[in-house]
């Protein structure tokens, strides 16, 4: 049965880069009214209004791979003069000629080699710096643009438009903690004490009676596919009523918000614009959708169609096609 | 050189439950006065104002036991009977038999043993519900009254206060946090995504493709001694300007809260008290203040000297002494 009256238009800002027409920005009003209607059946007081957004795909671009994986690569590049062992050791030889057969061939343990080799041995401080300058200076292979600014403007539109409702937005992200704190406060509005992600071992070692944080060569937790709503009790210890993914990584984040009682929805951000950004799901290296495009109505996943939804992909748009 | 003229003073709530001549609210209302002075070269933006206290001993009582313990030990007693086998077997007989020199003599192997078989083995929604009615039943055994009564009421006015300058206050303790979670907002006015505590492991579980997050008798975090500023690290990822504790296993949040740059509080509770609560610090099993006590001058940690800095300790005073 539909409802008898139309749900009161909520507060500004609007979702003005989302074309008015389309589901995904109908089922967003829709749900931000009914759970914000202190009269209604489905009202959530302000402190259970959570919101989870995963990052790479979702709020950001995520290819030709992951921003995180080239700040690595750069970073083999720049440390390989005080490695010479890497010219002839895998996966760092893959990276120095850039033989992306080789390094794929090296899996996931190769990956992990490089993340210790790049995102340990020193303090979180110095991580910081290093990531903050690498993101000042590195651009996008093919937009030529600071990655920052290649975030989805849509999607920083609707984290606005939640924190207007009265939402606390958190990431929850397969990357590396660290490695996005420096900078989502200023690209997303979330600070770092909102930020879920994958963690390497961290230590406190005192050293002439004064401590500093040790960033060791280890993973500690994976924030991706079950790891999501693990990491989101740890952290938040609340059930989201509201998430946002892109990819089979992001399925249990989703099934996790949908459990709590009460209204929820969830969003699934699909990559339909080859024109503007990249055409991708079941067979991506990077953001595979999969499982979750085969679910998703079942499940009652709302899919955004980037091509169709969205005016403008990009917070900065490129300047050339 | 002292400053020409006194600091403003900051907006109600006032800190009424603190003698207002002891040098712990002085230097409280002081550095407050500082970190809000907008022209002040102490100036801290609001969303660096990141507080951090210890629970036991520093929010509420942790004698004659820490209040969690006192739980899993009459968790131990009711699961009893499904564990025939616990008569004989250490630690459990020494606890049904209150035999406190046994259970002691089990250590911290028969602590985690008590754990793994009162807080793990079930869903966190389970385990919350389990915790929250135990709450609500049980009583200190010298004051009668709940636990959450107990809470030190000059602390709480402190969080307030706090939080009316602009602070964002978090739990940083070593016990448990899905143990604190469900009642510190109550309590504390502290939301669960601003509490860090240990933690014992957590899995989602897939059962007929309905997932939950299962808790398993595994120690995975130690939020205590150097685990605490790892801890606030991991959940935070900012440095605290304002850190309150009250034991040896509270200093590296101490240290590190001090090596932020720019100002920075630091307080001890000493527990001076012995009519009204407890009078203890080097030698006491719960909560040892020794190298802190050492400490406090050098490291310029302002010690809160229970007895004759507050005027009301538990937010219900107990009726009879």
């Amino acid at each position: 049965v539909p409802p008898a009256t139309e749900p009161t238009p909520p507060p500004s800002p609007q979702l003005d880069l989302w074309n008015k027409d389309s589901a995904s920005r109908n089922a967003i009003v829709h749900f931000i009214a009914r759970v914000t209607d202190e009269k209604g059946p489905d009202f959530v007081p302000v402190a259970e209004r959570i919101a989870v957004f995963d990052n790479d795909g979702t709020l950001w671009s995520e290819q030709p791979m992951y921003v995180q994986l080239a700040f690595a690569l750069d970073r083999v590049k720049e440390l390989a003069p005080q490695h010479p062992e890497w010219k002839t050791k895998q996966p760092f030889a893959a990276v120095l000629k850039g033989d992306l057969a080789a390094l794929h061939a090296a899996g996931e343990k190769g990956i992990l080699e490089i993340i210790a080799a790049t995102h340990a041995g020193m303090s979180t401080e110095d991580f910081t710096k290093i990531v903050t300058a690498w993101l000042s200076a590195a651009v996008h292979p093919k937009y030529k643009l600071p990655y920052t600014e290649l975030t989805y403007a849509p999607m920083v539109e609707l984290l606005e438009y939640l924190r207007a409702n009265g939402f606390k937005t958190f990431i929850v992200s397969g990357g590396g903690i660290e490695f996005m704190r420096p900078w989502v406060e200023a690209a997303y509005g979330i600070p770092p004490e909102q930020v879920v992600g994958s963690r390497i071992k961290t230590e406190w070692k005192e050293v002439d009676g004064k401590g500093s944080l040790q960033r060791l060569p280890q993973l500690e937790f994976l924030d991706d596919g079950p790891g999501k709503p693990v990491g989101i009790l740890e952290m938040i210890g609340r059930k989201p009523i509201f998430a946002a993914g892109n990819s089979d990584g992001d399925m249990q984040m989703l099934q996790g918000t949908k459990q709590r009682a009460g209204a929820s929805l969830s969003l699934i951000v699909h990559h339909t614009d080859a024109e503007r950004e990249a055409a991708y799901d079941r067979h991506s290296s990077f953001g595979k959708l999969d499982k979750g495009l085969d679910d998703a109505q079942k499940e009652g996943w709302v899919l955004i169609d980037m091509k169709n939804d969205w005016s403008q992909v990009f917070s900065t748009p490129p300047a050339s096609k």
